[in-house]
């Protein structure tokens, strides 16, 4: 089995290039390259991460074992660190998955979930950030505790709104090289010195777990599919939005928008990110 | 981060306190205060846990590592230990979390999936039980099992009836303190001197896995939200219950019975409980 | 707790046994004897197999720790080995159920998910197999790995067809003894000497993570209800193709397809599967 060339990346970050990426063009790459996505992530989420991805369009892989996780990588076109049910062995893949990624050139996505909550986690979500991710998602309270500020959410909820943190974002982003993300009520985006923001979604989506999870395997796979780091932020962050807002008008309760979710993932295009997407 | 403070416990164990906790005013206690319930739970249901969870009003966290188990409890309004995908680092970690609960008066549930079917899980389950839980959830085989009765049902499913088991969990009630709820056809709550029964639910809930699982994490949620152990547990299985007949009603099968009942937690109400609830 | 006596093997082995069993006979068998099937899986598809397992009648388990893997395999009618997330307590936890298995005469299936694409996979598959599965099932990229040709997918997802694979698998089942399954657009069932095919489903459940696990699932509850290799490998594949096609006939995305198809797997019967069964 050869190791697949990465796709040579996207240079169109300017404004226009970016809006293109969100509103269509990024989603077309995804389906028209199906890029593997490497997940190293948690329990609660293994399902509906790999069932967003398919509905988006890549190809899902959640491979964590120490004895294959470096092999794994030379085949994935991004991989997505996510430490929600973090312990030890895993931890020690997820250093190998990123060392291998860094080596090999291939993308990768933190999900720094409850960091600030606990030191252990904390601590590997600071050893993380200290290897480069690509991109950075998290809530507030998860950026402003990577950024050594108050952090700490309640559990893995926030107790600030994105836009609070934003400066520390671009702090952070400044800092590490990594494209940050903030999500929450409106999400950012910000590479230290451009910012954008997505003002997608819907308040039942806080009712369904693990869609930040999902936001952040999304970005792996714009990511994969060759996208730079801002535009694969922006086009996850809105094709996540839009969905959830269609499917959210469409649903009696989180139950039901979780598996709408899935479906309007499936089925957008760029008519309807043209006319739900609210970027600037 | 601050340790929160337990919530003063409601001392309405009369009657009259009880029905008014399963019918409306416990649920009402959930929402305003939205719990932090820390779930040890098995790899099945973390998902649909952490989603009923949510539904109901509460705030789930899935964290099992032994390197920060403990930190987490201190966060926590409640925990849950369920045993059904059993292995040797997470008996270690539930250790853990109970002794940490216990010091701190941190509330927690015991689900003994499975006890009696293989000696390595009666033991780890006898364990538990003789350090004190607050609530101990479970089906017939379980609870028959947990006081070395006959016990061990059909793999994780009951081959006893839960009427038949009540003698027994009053007698274990007595002896451990803890509140036994034993869920079948008709769920049975007792503290070894009351009992209440609770008869709702549909028989195609049994064709949904994990819902006992998440019976016992909703006591979690009214635990955490302040109610006393007896209320607490008929107020999560009337929440349950309920939610599950109405679910029932609009499904044709297991498949969209799973997400109609997260909806219809996400919208139960007083009037709803008030008027569905069988409580005697 | 007894050992349940493994029921009598079905021997109608024949063409117009197969079929019979393929489309009802099988069925109601399971739906009579709701067999206890062990899984050892993956974390991803836990809760779907499970709920897979529950809709068409039988009683599924998930166990895995070593210290009680060999105890709980006596209490099953079969056990199904699925290495989509491995790591190193849990292929030994595969070998012990495996070799329990063997010893007591317990039907097992193996799905070697992504076999081929990382050497640690491959040995272990390779291993598995030595061990005389009853069943193996796979995607066609699987069979081949395992039948050490050119082999690997990206990463779960097969890059052949699985006409291609057929003669591989003929051979691997001479060679082994097993019954092969290759599912894909038409799925194949061999046992060396006869072939059955079978062209049911609907692309959209490649959208759905986990449906190949799922088919392992299934194939193990027809053989813990007693019926012959050829004929549990194309009762469960021709249930789920059939239940897929159905429910995908009912979906707006692969979300709606996740549950509709646990409702229609519930809702089989002998009416539906004679209407649309496509066997050969």
């Amino acid at each position: 089995m050869h190791h697949d060339a990465q796709p040579e990346r996207s240079n169109a970050d300017d404004a226009a290039g970016l809006t293109e990426a969100a509103l269509g063009g990024g989603l077309e790459r995804v389906r028209a390259t199906a890029p593997l996505v490497h997940n190293i992530t948690n329990f609660v989420v293994m399902n509906t991460t790999a069932n967003a991805l398919l509905a988006i369009g890549a190809s899902p892989a959640m491979v964590h074992a120490v004895e294959e996780v470096e092999a794994f990588v030379h085949h994935a076109a991004a991989v997505v660190i996510n430490i929600g049910t973090l312990s030890e062995p895993w931890s020690e893949a997820m250093r190998r998955a990123v060392e291998t990624a860094n080596a090999a050139g291939v993308p990768w996505v933190l999900d720094p979930v409850a960091a600030g909550v606990t030191p252990y986690r904390s601590a590997i979500a600071a050893d993380l950030v200290a290897r480069r991710p690509t991109v950075i998602r998290g809530n507030a309270s998860e950026i402003l505790a990577l950024a050594g500020g108050t952090g700490g959410g309640k559990g893995v909820d926030s107790t600030h709104g994105s836009t609070a943190a934003l400066d520390v974002a671009r702090r952070l982003a400044a800092a590490t090289g990594s494209t940050v993300a903030i999500t929450g009520e409106v999400d950012h985006v910000t590479d230290g010195s451009n910012v954008a923001s997505i003002a997608n979604g819907h308040a039942m989506m806080a009712k369904v777990t693990g869609l930040g999870c999902t936001a952040s395997a999304l970005i792996g796979a714009f990511l994969g599919a060759g996208l730079a780091p801002m535009a694969a932020a922006m086009a996850a962050l809105t094709a996540l939005g839009v969905a959830g807002e269609v499917a959210a008008a469409q649903s009696l309760g989180p139950g039901s928008l979780q598996l709408n979710l899935l479906d309007q993932l499936y089925r957008l295009d760029r008519t309807i990110l043209t006319r739900y997407g609210r970027l600037k």
